[in-house]
């Protein structure tokens, strides 16, 4: 089969013939990929930026965000069948230690990160445990929401854990409304009735924010603390999810909470820098957040099915993969790319 | 090996030589049995009770309340390992479905009931999976605690979910002291400080009862719910745990309630009939309790390790499975049989 | 001013000049009234059912759901001020019992209730005090969301303690889409993602809440079990939020509970009657709800404020009560009737 | 009456008489004080450290930890009477806003501090409101608990936000086992089955905490991060309680915690400094934490009440006042000054 390979970092992946993985064990799930979505990450892979982190022996195929249908399932296999449409939660998980056992997969001792530390996505066919595989509603398409397995999942769990902090009445800073950001402007308006504030440097991405239900787009200019004030009534923000976590964000956050908010940080680059005083004396919150579980997974794809959850997406064949990492690289590349066989 | 087979029903098990179960599967785990509790189920199972429900085709082995030391694993077991000693949940999970992947093993849509719907624990080995196996602290003798593999269990469940509603201060009335009563005294002991109301017919089990912390024994003698409201000043109990749930322990338990407090139904066999117009005008809440998750099975280990929660037992060898069962019939068994092998 | 006083029972209340309520202590609120609501309850308080259990001594002023301008405040009084336009918690309570500092204002240990044991709201002028006073948002006018304050409210109540258990791809069973039913639909889809079957024996009642967002409306017609069974894939539903809770509707909600789902007891009249065994096979909860807090109250108007959640209304002067209720006891009332002073 | 007055900053208080304070309002509570704790902000008072922040008016009666008997109520107090043993909470609060009625008195947008910003407890009178007393268990001496209003109700609030955390099983880090820390501890062994890890530069301390029931004392001596990495089976602990906040403990307490885990800080003077990608990439928490709630105060008494909750208390007459500040501040005072008039 042909699939995306890296022999050398810092050198582009090659898209050439392997032979196709088999079923071994009996949870083990082959997987016919229906499209496996393009990553900031993946570029960071081919520069090296994993290689110690991953651990991972080259060559070996990219691809971490990944959909498909079943073409094959081992014998102890129970909640997908051969044809079904899937999603692939992003780490194939042990099911037995603790985490796993309590529905917090991300934090399982034993896992596997396809397209990270071992065979990806980027490719005809990936082989996969039955942990992973999320089945899919038959309105959906693979392509259309390979996607969501990584970026959408880590949007949704934030917000997600937000919920009982956001009844009606409060208010919520979304900042950064790029790739993660405007899927979380989307769940908060599907599962909440909090009134959304965005603050964003590109009036672009504050208009689609404010298209998906955002009540407030704020630019990013340097003024924008304020504005959250003057929008919260001088008392901030219930909570603010952070999707930059960045250049500053991680300061105007905790800035723009109210008294017992909570900061919710998802982007990630910057530091965190905060008196305790200012911890104890307004009583907030710092809440770490990371990927999702496969039953928030299964939960967004059933949010993308009632069409409550999109994406704006441009697809590549796999041939295609070096334009494709060309055009994201240079900005060219509107909505998310994704990889069809 | 040895194991007690039931060739029919009416007639009392037989212990007799069948060959040892083996590993097949990567997630096999076969486990040496060190004890496995003896049970009034097992009575019923015998009488015929369960052979509708089951399924189960005879001959097959009984025992549903076990512990051992891993003999045997299959190839991708990674939280056991040979020599362990390990307590056994009830059911073998799947893992897959979204019960299982949420903690909720009970719920399982998959799951298998060793001893109930297949081979059990009577025996020198059992086959079970890697999901069912609790590695047990180097403390506990597994024919110690194999009996709270599903009596205890039930108590702890139940315990552990009312924990949020038993702050200090609060109220509570366990409705029953005897098997899972005098566990679920313990637990609450361990992991609150609400005040500790206990009702039972027995002085004997009220006593045991006091000893384990209990603060108010009352006797279920016909005035018992009069005597709950005087210890809670006319007010009722926050919780009321009912390990009986028939012969009237559904109506006092719903008579002890205060505005807003909580029954949790443990005990079976009576019947709830109560008007919709109490239940709203004291916004009262009925909650369910099945057994427990292999996470509870877990804490209570610790509980048990920690000497927290222990039970009263006797040991039997295996071929004196028939006496342990006319004990325990002639109500001549204190405290839970327990079969060694 | 003018007052609608209640003289004696089984006659129908009267319209006359009473002296104007004064501020006496310094939390008292004087409420000019803007819109009463007209409620089956007042039926059944002339009618003498209430006479025993309010204790009211006759003649007093009926109206329980009330909503107005602030005309005047107590001294200490620091959450509104005079012409603030304000809808009323049906309970006037203490905040200094455990209950009120827990937010459970309905379980208040020293709570009046205007309007059914003082005097209510359909009158120019109510006496309350400031832990009544919700302020309105300037977009709402009093009259229309009066009867919000006690029918809203429940609902309301019900379907925020029912969130947690309403993640995207659960299903949500409303019983009877009347006057509460059609509100909770609203409050649904304003604040989860779950898919929501209504039953009715309405064609005009399901019809509605199609419209405001309900996917499954479900005919009353004997099959709606059955077809409840069919639209969960044959497991239940996830929550059964039953506002009728009598003529059967309580045994069905039972049978329409999946393995661990919560049936919601909101309406009454009713009785549960349901072997233990079968709540604790199949663990399952029975919640029961009752009017709803303050904070509700609040957060209920934040989502009519912003056009999520909205009631039918006819008005009437307050000299017309008699016609209104004529009209409420014959079936000719459409919507909610309101009483404007 | 005799109070504890300051005339100017940075001169120590002086013992004069006042004319007592009178009810005012419907809602005040006049206390006969029996013990009034000396605390080391009061120290930092006198210092002027607290002028801008409070902006009292000298000269002003100090006291912020007081307990004692009601004397004299208004004529709407419920809760208490003339006679009672009450300990205060250390706000007094409006009862109206959002926070007061969802149990977070702390947040109270209307609140006075007696003895911050307005006269406290050092004297033979207190005025207050019925929002503020606790009534006390007969078998309680305000002398005896006075310390617990604001010390001990930081530390039981930080404990019982962490309940649902602290599972058995889990580990749980104490750092800094003083004034709060040790009553911290108290407050693990009374709520929670989790092994306690204590973290303290003195020796005494640490032996006090194993005394109280903490599993694992570990000298702070630079080798402290790493034994409780050892200790928790170098996976770090579930949550850390850090009584610190200051000298490095802030830093200690991120490198202590497992994945998944959350650090409460208590404790201030430092400061938080963590890069966003350490937040994320464990997915842990930060919690602030600001005394506690009037219902947090009123558990924390039940606690008490039972014993389970102790202080160890130096008293002092109200003339000797400025000797007590001398022993304070030369750590000549063993355990929790108490003033009694």
């Amino acid at each position: 089969m042909k699939a995306v390979r890296l022999h050398e970092y810092d050198k582009r992946p090659v898209v050439e013939e392997v032979p196709e993985p088999r079923i071994g064990g009996p949870l083990d799930v082959l997987v016919e990929i229906g499209g496996a979505g393009l990553c900031r990450t993946d570029l960071h892979i081919v520069e090296g930026q994993w290689e110690e982190k991953s651990g991972v022996r080259l060559p070996y195929t990219i691809g971490h965000e990944n959909a498909g249908w079943v073409r094959e399932i081992g014998s102890a296999v129970s909640n997908v069948a051969v044809g079904d449409p899937v999603i692939l939660h992003p780490l194939a998980t042990c099911g037995l230690c603790r985490a796993c056992r309590a529905g917090d997969d991300v934090h399982c001792s034993n896992s596997t990160f396809p397209g990270i530390d071992s065979d990806g996505g980027m490719a005809e066919l990936l082989l996969t445990n039955a942990r992973s595989v999320v089945t899919l509603d038959p309105a959906l398409r693979p392509a259309d929401v390979a996607a969501l397995a990584d970026a959408g999942l880590t949007a949704y769990h934030a917000v997600r854990k937000a919920i009982p902090l956001l009844y009606p009445g409060t208010k919520v800073v979304v900042i950064g409304a790029g790739g993660l950001g405007h899927i979380g402007v989307q769940c908060l308006v599907a599962l909440t009735s909090s009134e959304i504030i965005v603050v964003d440097r590109s009036p672009e991405a504050l208009e689609l924010a404010a298209g998906y239900g955002a009540a407030h787009p704020v630019l990013a200019d340097g003024s924008h603390v304020e504005a959250v004030a003057e929008l919260t009534g001088g008392e901030g923000a219930h909570v603010v999810l952070d999707f930059v976590g960045e250049k500053g964000a991680e300061r105007d956050a905790v800035a723009m909470l109210r008294r017992a908010g909570s900061y919710f940080v998802i982007g990630y680059g910057g530091s965190l820098d905060i008196p305790t005083i200012d911890i104890i004396s307004s009583e907030i919150n710092v809440i770490g957040n990371l990927v999702g579980s496969y039953n928030d997974l299964a939960e967004l794809m059933s949010l993308a099915a009632s069409g409550k959850v999109s994406l704006h997406t441009t697809t590549y064949p796999l041939d295609a993969v070096n334009g494709a990492m060309d055009d994201l690289d240079n900005g060219r590349l509107t909505g998310r790319g994704i990889l069809v066989p």
